[in-house]
């Protein structure tokens, strides 16, 4: 006796949801059952703004965050201090810095981490496109860029690709800092590991 | 300064994916760049997808599963037990009692349970089309139905569900069984709750 499944268009939907990152085959049937069984268009809704945006989203031509101009928002932005570039891997990490509040300069996002083991040298990142930026100078022969603030994760691929980085761009005599490795806000001593902990030693500031 | 967050379009599109059970707005973030960076029309393909199985999918006009044609593949089924109806609340349970192959009848799903709590009456579920069903006669004036298996949830509104249908039905001299509450295979009696285990029991059934 054949076994029941669900119709086809449903099995395609579940498909293709379960294509999605952290969604697995269960979590893809009930998201999927809940779009068909949805009202006020909810699943029309969905799949027209997804179109919308893969058709208007764009990098950015200079900094490489999201964008639906050939220029994003920070880089057009007169009040921004363009002498500074805070280096980043994803689009995200953009969003979450401007949360934080406490960054007033322009962005790079590489897309990527210098990565051997994954063959992925910095040629397949945003890396040349940031060096070009550095390399600008101004009519009178400075450099436009004073600073660039690597803010890379703190993982393994993340130190290698702010290293990396900092030993091409100090070469062009161009000022380069790392953001800082400590605490967490709320951390207690007794829970943090070991590298964490010599860290924030080694980067301690003085107190006025 | 203006701080910079996502365009438009990404953020209706994060706004459209949060609106999904069990996706908050850190989610819907990474789903959504997942989708804008996708290569291979990832984006398109599920778009379309959801757009057609809304068009397609529909439910079966006898027993409301989720079908593309006015009755689905196990109302039409000739080789199924047409006398034997198995009582479920949602079209997913059809498709796990399918899955377990232990049951070769046909199905209702009432989308819904009896919850006077929430103000859901047997009218706003299918309960009514399942009564239609069970009344049906032969040309000889004996019943079609022969057995209806109340395979709700065995939580209280589960359980209330099928008292009030086991009530209905019998009334009408149609057998009524419900699936067997115990042990899960593989649970071990020190990890089981007191209401499962006593349930277990109650239901024991003699070794041959």
């Amino acid at each position: 006796m054949r076994r029941y499944t669900y119709p086809a268009a449903m099995r395609r939907l579940i498909n293709e949801l379960s294509k999605l990152p952290s969604i697995g085959e269960k979590s893809a049937s009930r998201l999927a059952y809940h779009l068909l069984i949805s009202e006020n268009n909810q699943a029309q809704q969905l799949a027209q703004t997804l179109i919308e945006a893969k058709q208007t989203i764009r990098f950015c031509e200079r900094c490489f965050s999201l964008s639906e101009t050939e220029l994003c928002e920070v880089c057009t932005d007169p009040e921004r201090d363009s002498s500074l570039i805070c280096v980043v891997e994803k689009p995200v990490d953009v969003v979450v810095i401007e949360r934080s509040g406490g960054y007033r300069g322009l962005y790079h996002v590489i897309h990527g981490l210098w990565s051997p083991l994954k063959g992925i040298g910095p040629e397949k990142t945003k890396i040349p496109q940031l060096m070009s930026r550095v390399r600008a100078t101004r009519a009178d022969g400075a450099s436009v860029i004073e600073e660039i603030v690597l803010a890379t994760g703190t993982t393994v691929e993340g130190d290698a690709t702010a290293l990396y980085i900092a030993d091409a761009v100090g070469r062009l005599g161009v000022k380069v800092s790392r953001i800082a490795q400590g605490l967490p806000k709320g951390g207690e001593l007794e829970y943090a590991d070991e590298i964490t902990l010599s860290h924030a030693l080694l980067g301690r500031s003085k107190m006025e």
